[in-house]
């Protein structure tokens, strides 16, 4: 189905602002509730939070995040996923969603009821609300999404991108590389992994991987520390191995450079006992892969036979 | 200044995105507080809520909202202004915002800059805070600012649009109409007006004017009510009299439909006592004009010499 109609009556601008956005709430369904605790008013009406709240924003911008050939709930479910994917990344559980709508009038009305049919179908999942929004016109051939997520700290702390220290362990869930070949639409956003090991004393610093880990691991490193990753352990999605095959890369470049691959990257304290950790990993979520990819030495003193991390970059944006 | 670069090293592509993100923190100074509270982790971290929270949302588009005769400033000011109008409508104060960027390549580094003090110096007047974002490569010739912001209830309650009754008396602050010539940059979102009226127990519905007041009173008209507004009571500002004199049609047309008043339209419970309310407006607020405009009448009972609204048509967007 195509985002933009050729026919005029098949356009948003043959509905107008009012009656568009009254099919908006319908498509949205019972993940929008009544004004003013949903669309309708000036602002919409949230309770009163009781622990620490999270809040992040990431848009879909056609031509950049999605293209023609991509499925139109796909791209409304992606939209919401890549929001969650941020809240699992702090331990937290996700609340309420608004979203900004920029888009051309010749946006389809079908391709944008599909839309909003897959972010309704992945709040309805995730039992969160789309609290509110605003459609403004845009000029031709665009159309961009811009979600604002807010979430509640889910466990006992928030786990922030701080706090690695020398000698700690740097795991990895699920597998890397090559989402370029439908993964980055596919993929689970970590919340319950993520709401778990915020739960955990253990676990000093999470980030989850939207760059690509080479350039994404960064972000963990703190000053006086260098991350010693170990390459074998790396592990790589078949995806990756599949695209390497096309691109006559190495598979582990995939798996280093890729980005959207939305795993959680953490790190737990080296004074703990891994194998206590692991074990209660498997227990817990025993069809989500866990990986000890390397630790953080001390700036200066790198450790032998560590992946030289310096050819690979992550994606790099607005290059 | 113009808002795209002809020299590639003047662009914030030439910077690359984490210069960018460096630069965007130092713009906002002291509005941006430290991550996880602010910028750089995955998602801000904002404390827990004792009172209800609102959330609103709204942008600015290159195009749409401003062109290049605009200076950055002016526009990076706006768009949080926009969102504060929201908050004013509802009585409450604002906290937070978060804001997404999708802009051009080509977008100037100089123009960004200006943007962002508008924005920055915005944000310290009315006290809150810029807590985090994203930026998105958008297509050529493309730059829209989306943002999110969070406030908390003010008064005793919040007020909604809902909640007019027949009898019930309508006002409006500030004179209208004529924005266009300069009015929808310089306007100040009424704030402190909002918060005073939701602590007014005789006050029971309110919102802010954006569409201009004869599409928005629609917004106020609950089932069974049709407001009537006095011709003469309406205020015109002066610019719509100036701006009645280039395009040859009436004052009252450009106060009725021009839009972006971003003036605050509420209702008084009929059964109160008008002059006390007033006189206690007066005190409060000797420099914002007050206007009794009309009443909600039953619906199929006109009230003789009521306005007719329906040659006054406010903005419709996507039409």
């Amino acid at each position: 189905m195509p985002i933009f109609a050729t026919r005029p009556a098949a356009s948003v601008a043959s509905l107008g602002e009012q009656r568009l956005i009254g099919h908006v709430r319908r498509w949205l369904g019972d993940t929008s509730p009544r004004a003013p605790f949903g669309i309708g008013d000036d602002c919409a009406v949230l309770p009163p939070a009781r622990r620490a709240q999270l809040v992040t924003t990431d848009p879909v911008i056609y031509g950049r995040h999605f293209d023609a050939g991509v499925p139109a709930r796909q791209v409304g479910a992606k939209l919401l996923k890549r929001n969650l994917s941020d809240i699992a990344a702090m331990g937290g559980r996700p609340v309420a969603a608004v979203i900004s709508l920029a888009l051309a009038p010749e946006t389809s009305h079908a391709w944008l009821r599909s839309f909003y049919l897959g972010l309704a179908a992945t709040a309805r999942h995730y039992r969160m609300q789309i609290v509110g929004g605003d459609i403004t016109e845009a000029p031709a051939g665009f159309f961009g999404a811009f979600l604002t997520l807010q979430g509640e700290a889910g466990g006992r702390h928030i786990v922030t991108r701080s706090g690695a220290r020398a000698g700690d362990r740097i795991y990895v869930t699920g597998r890397l590389g090559g989402s370029r070949l439908g993964g980055h639409y596919r993929f689970i956003p970590r919340l319950r992994e993520g709401a778990w090991l915020a739960g955990r004393p253990e676990v000093r610093a999470m980030m989850d991987l939207s760059d690509g880990l080479a350039k994404d691991i960064g972000s963990l490193t703190g000053p006086g520390l260098t991350p010693a990753l170990c390459a074998p352990a790396i592990p790589v999605s078949p995806a990756a191995r599949r695209l390497a095959r096309r691109t006559g890369r190495e598979p582990l470049a995939h798996a280093l450079c890729d980005g959207e691959d939305y795993e959680l990257l953490f790190v737990v304290r080296g004074r703990s006992a891994p194998a206590a950790f692991e074990a209660a990993w498997r227990r817990r979520f025993p069809r989500t892969p866990l990986t000890r990819i390397g630790l953080f030495a001390p700036l200066g003193q790198p450790w032998a036979g560590a992946l030289d991390l310096a050819p690979y970059h992550g994606y790099e944006h607005l290059r």
